[in-house]
């Protein structure tokens, strides 16, 4: 069956034994495999155009390697054309050169059954990435710290709906610039068993990453294998930096899976049209993948694409806007057509509150995300701002919407018991079906049951103290929170890794650069 | 092109001559034209396996006609086995009947450039239709009025997004049951240039819409031309009540177009699952459809589905849910496969509020109307609190979120305009598009405007008064209600309809059943 048929009887019982199974929240399955088509509204034709063009720019344009002698030499032992920093690139070149990357990879997390398989029709949901504000409704906005770091890594442990760990869920500002990784990473090992991310600010700081992993996964696995996941982003337009360049030959080097995405508010780092930007982002996405090949053909990379656009009255970002979407939509048949891996999406909003402004502008992202077939989805929960503010109520609300998500991305069932002729000619005209055998056989998985939604009578609502979403949200987190259990990490490990973080914490000077 | 190309140049100087020209709030074209394709979940096989059910359902269960002796009449006459009021169809049948109905139609408005396609690419948006209460931050929830009618059929009038004056925009609760219907049909037309719906609660009550139709284009045009749409629930499951009976028999007698639309709560009144539900709707929409071709063949005639689910636990109804996109976008492919227009979805929500629940519910729906290729959809703008309120700031909001389905709709231009290599080639690695020669020709109609999301910095923010979405929509509605300037309505025909009005009102006395 082509629809996402479960066999007769999955459901009810079985359901449920797979329910009390799973992990926290109750996720049966570590990744979204999607049962329905992806959604394509760019045709071929139009794809063929935007990667001619993309082709007319690599080669008469080029792109930027900034401040590394060691790529620009790479890019030309290889056959590009380097002028200085500019590197232009033959035709065909990079899409040689990606052949070597893998179209679909395990990322590997310290508990197996978390695994994540990154590619093809999986989707890979983690929670938002880099912000150094956090907000809640009782304390408001403020920087972040490493206890909100924490507190974010265990709610998206605790949702059944987060696949993954993801990296700087907010930025811990309490801590030292260079030495708040080993603190971030540590959290992420200690206080959730799924898969995570290594830092990309610094490359001595992607090295620390890479041995905090080996001395959690083994030193050889971890040269086999994926067990972090790292994002590069492009400096938009067709520049990429010393820094992201630095990480990314740390991580492609150690056989660590690199995201390389094009940063992209179009109108300002790229063309004013959907389009235009589309033929840039392939340009840099090519760039930078092709370049984890140079340094180890075979190392996992992800096609990646932030794009979203800004406002052309104010110049400020926009988020949950109809050309993102479309955007999302391209790019993501511009990786397929390449045989990447695609991170793009998530739960975007400009807004500055959990409000509907945040859930209307995260609802289109998120949808368009799960349709447009990305692989891996960073910024799913919590994102607010703009990216600038982690929410701790808007994380619960995301999670929930994923949750709806991994209901969407299973399709139909067209299995003769989802069929339901037995409640039909049990019922009959002018009947009711909720005490029929087949509703009672079903009811318990049938619908997807929302954590935050108030689908109750209106005077209902006004007894319960007339709470808006939001409002729900922040009961839900603060529950989560209390009820938080963290998962069994090796005594063994545990201690290396606070031995290691000690030594080197003490090796170096703390600094703010 | 197969994608929604504008011709290099369409953008810039012409485009702002087409909003000149446009009606309020810079309409340019009275309806949406999918560029997109159309989006499907359920496979081919799907759709056949319960083709077959509905078959099965109409042969051997059949449908209950209550209280309709001329219909049962009809449908043994045309060969149906016919057992007190249960109707049993042999097998292709119905499909047989709605051969006659038109796959597409034209709905007239008085003004002719507000004319709508209900059929094959064309989306039509119309308002909440049928709830008795009204909402508004100022003073709250209360039942509805006609000053809030006219308010509601202003603020559709408004909207460039919205293409269809509606119907019930909300219940004049301060009008008698039986008489309201002409003051709710006089609004429409006073009100508003946009196409608008009849009444369908009493065969009477529909003739007298007819009859202010007549008034409105003239009697021979509305014989031969489809001037109102009305929506035409069936009593799921597996019945049409004595009401609805009445109510269709009238327009199609009249060439006026039904919406045949089952309105199902899964759950309750249909089974528990997808693939059940589907197969109810298919064989309740199709009796229906066929039964207005027995009427008058050719009468115009829509597909409808109005699908959601129900909380398992507590049997309150849900909105937004992922089970209610997939019946929705499987349901759109039933329609298209048995060549009859769909009506459907809506910016439906359960919350109680313009928030965050409201935004996500409403944005998911929308977003699966707009994806699935429904041809007409009620409740685009307004509904709140599971359709029993209708919310002057979500009528806004929604209305604003509709503009950017439009933007959607239209696909990803790959005209030379749109790919902007000149941008490319001026900017340059590391440079900035905002100066950009293409940048400039085209930044004016580049990206959607959001009248009510805030995009602006935190900080911003604050200084303008940290205003929530709803609060900022409770402002534009105010103004556009101040604002608001009616067309212009032919005095001769306006006095005739008064004077209808008042003859008719005269004529019975007053009654609130």
């Amino acid at each position: 069956m082509s629809d996402a048929a479960a066999s007769a009887g999955r459901r009810g019982r079985s359901a449920r034994r797979e329910r009390r199974k799973a992990g926290p929240g109750g996720l049966s399955t570590p990744y979204i495999t999607r049962g329905i088509p992806v959604f394509e509204v760019l045709s071929d034709e139009g794809a063929e155009k935007i990667e001619a063009q993309t082709d007319r720019i690599l080669a008469e344009i080029g792109i930027e390697f900034r401040e590394a002698p060691e790529v620009l030499k790479l890019w030309k032992d290889a056959g590009a054309d380097v002028d200085g920093e500019r590197v232009r690139f033959p035709k065909g070149m990079l899409q040689e050169l990606i052949k070597t990357a893998p179209s679909q990879f395990t990322q590997h997390a310290r508990n197996p059954a978390r695994n994540v398989e990154i590619g093809g029709k999986n989707l890979v949901l983690a929670p938002v990435y880099g912000p150094p504000f956090v907000t809640d409704l009782d304390q408001g906005r403020r920087y972040g710290t490493i206890e909100d770091f924490r507190n974010f890594v265990k709610l998206a442990y605790l949702s059944p709906w987060l696949h993954h760990s993801g990296g700087t869920v907010c930025e811990p500002v309490d801590l030292p610039v260079n030495k708040r990784h080993f603190d971030m990473v540590y959290s992420h090992i200690k206080y959730s068993d799924k898969p995570f991310m290594g830092s990309v600010t610094a490359p001595e700081r992607a090295e620390d990453s890479v041995k905090m992993a080996q001395i959690t996964f083994g030193e050889d696995f971890v040269d086999q294998n994926c067990v972090m996941i790292q994002l590069i982003n492009a400096n938009s337009p067709l520049v990429f930096d010393a820094t992201m360049l630095g990480a990314l030959q740390v991580y492609a080097k150690h056989n660590q899976a690199c995201i390389v995405s094009p940063f992209i508010l179009a109108g300002a780092m790229s063309p004013v049209t959907v389009a235009g930007t589309l033929s840039q982002v392939l340009a840099e996405a090519l760039a930078g993948c092709a370049l984890t090949q140079l340094i180890r053909p075979g190392a996992p990379v992800v096609f990646g694409a932030f794009v979203s656009s800004i406002s052309m009255q104010s110049g400020a970002p926009t988020f949950g806007s109809p050309e993102g979407s479309l955007l999302l939509n391209g790019a993501a048949k511009l990786a397929r057509r390449h045989g990447l891996p695609f991170r793009s999406g998530g739960s975007f909003t400009a807004s500055k509150l959990p409000d509907a402004q945040a859930a209307q502008e995260s609802a289109q992202t998120i949808t368009a995300t799960v349709q447009s077939g990305v692989n891996f989805a960073l910024h799913s929960a919590g994102w607010l701002e703009g990216g600038l503010c982690s929410s701790y109520e808007k994380f619960v609300m995301d999670s929930d919407q994923l949750g709806m998500m991994h209901v969407l991305a299973k399709g139909i069932d067209i299995s003769d018991e989802a069929m339901a002729m037995d409640a039909l000619q049990e019922v009959g005209p002018g009947g009711h079906f909720l005490g029929a055998a087949h509703t009672q056989r079903n009811f318990e998985s049938a619908f997807y049951r929302s954590a935050i939604a108030d689908n109750n009578s209106y005077e209902q609502w006004l007894a319960d103290g007339e709470l808006d979403a939001a409002k729900r949200a922040n009961s839900l987190w603060k529950e989560q929170l209390r009820a938080y259990s963290g998962p069994e990490l090796d005594p063994a490990i545990d201690e290396a890794l606070l031995t290691f973080i000690a030594e080197r914490k003490a090796s170096f000077p703390d600094s703010n650069v």
